[in-house]
């Protein structure tokens, strides 16, 4: 606009100081004039409506950062609940682990999945004895029930504690063995009868 | 602006159909036209002012969408994470609880907590009877220990149901008990063996 400004201004100067106003220069500046306003209108109509399509897109964006942050804010308090409910399932698992080893004597330290089923790595017995072991549920393939692999864990056992374990349990339970689910509770109240046993 | 241009074009023709054209009316009329340009030109740059802070506003605007959504993602991947851990834990708790019923014989049903202690709804037996009862795990002021409270829940039983379990169980099984957390595995114990009695 400057530069049109003095454009103008000089045209001015020039009708000013020529040999005399002609109605021809004045026409001419006239029209320039006009021009030069149009076009100034021109540019202000255009920068209006960017000014317009632009606050329009502000607008439009705020309007998406607050959803988004309302999104936020659901996902923030969805991961506090699941936290929170993690946080008392995992306390649900050691009080339900806990009182298996109170009442019945039996402490699982861990369990896991393979190819072959699902193991658990455990202790059963009282201040008398101890054993651990590891316990087997895998499908048996002929019978289509779940067999029980039991595997006893000795690599702990100190030679003292081994002949102690020896006084109290029958032979076979220090071999792998497989049995039938049905029979896995008499197998362990073998073991718990056994380790109940005080050794002289 | 179209006022603004209507003024100047006014003035021009009073120029041209005046008695003469007079300095002091060109004059007049550029400094008018310069007025004019000069207001124009105030108007264009405060509006490419604004253009120039709205354009900065959008793009603030998209950063922060793009921010928040970046957090949007970060939380959807923790919130299925956690979701994923929730339903293996759930799994988890129900293998222990399966596990301890094959291996012990008792099914843990459900586990609350109250002002008193820790409680649990279990039933214990085989096929040839099924005791259902609440055990509680609670503060004992005077010793300082844990004291087991058993509940027997007889509410379900048939009449038939509750005279073979009275031919099994020793008759202080169907009152309420209190023993400390010690003897907890000798009363599973007597609890089991008697159970496992086959009633004639």
């Amino acid at each position: 606009m400057r530069g049109l400004e003095k454009l103008v201004t000089g045209r001015l100067e020039g009708v000013e100081h020529g040999s005399g106003v002609g109605m021809d220069a004045l026409t001419q500046y006239r029209n320039s004039v006009k021009e030069r306003l149009d076009s100034a209108d021109v540019l202000v109509a255009k920068l209006v409506h960017e000014n317009t399509v632009l606050s329009q897109t502000v607008e439009t964006r705020t309007q998406e950062v607050e959803n988004v942050r309302h999104q936020l804010k659901t996902l923030q308090n969805r991961v506090a609940e699941l936290e929170g409910r993690e946080a008392r399932q995992e306390e649900e698992i050691e009080i339900v682990k806990d009182l298996f080893e109170h009442l019945c004597g039996v402490r699982v330290h861990k369990s896991y999945e393979d190819d072959t089923g699902l193991w658990f790595d455990a202790s059963q017995g009282s201040r008398n004895g101890i054993m651990d072991y590891k316990l087997g549920f895998v499908k048996n393939e002929s019978s289509a029930g779940t067999e029980v692999v039991y595997v006893p864990l000795l690599k702990q056992r100190s030679s003292d504690e081994l002949r102690a374990l020896q006084k109290q349990l029958p032979g076979y339970m220090f071999d792998t063995l497989s049995f039938p689910l049905k029979s896995l509770y008499q197998f362990y109240s073998k073991m718990a009868r056994s380790l109940s046993k005080k050794i002289e």
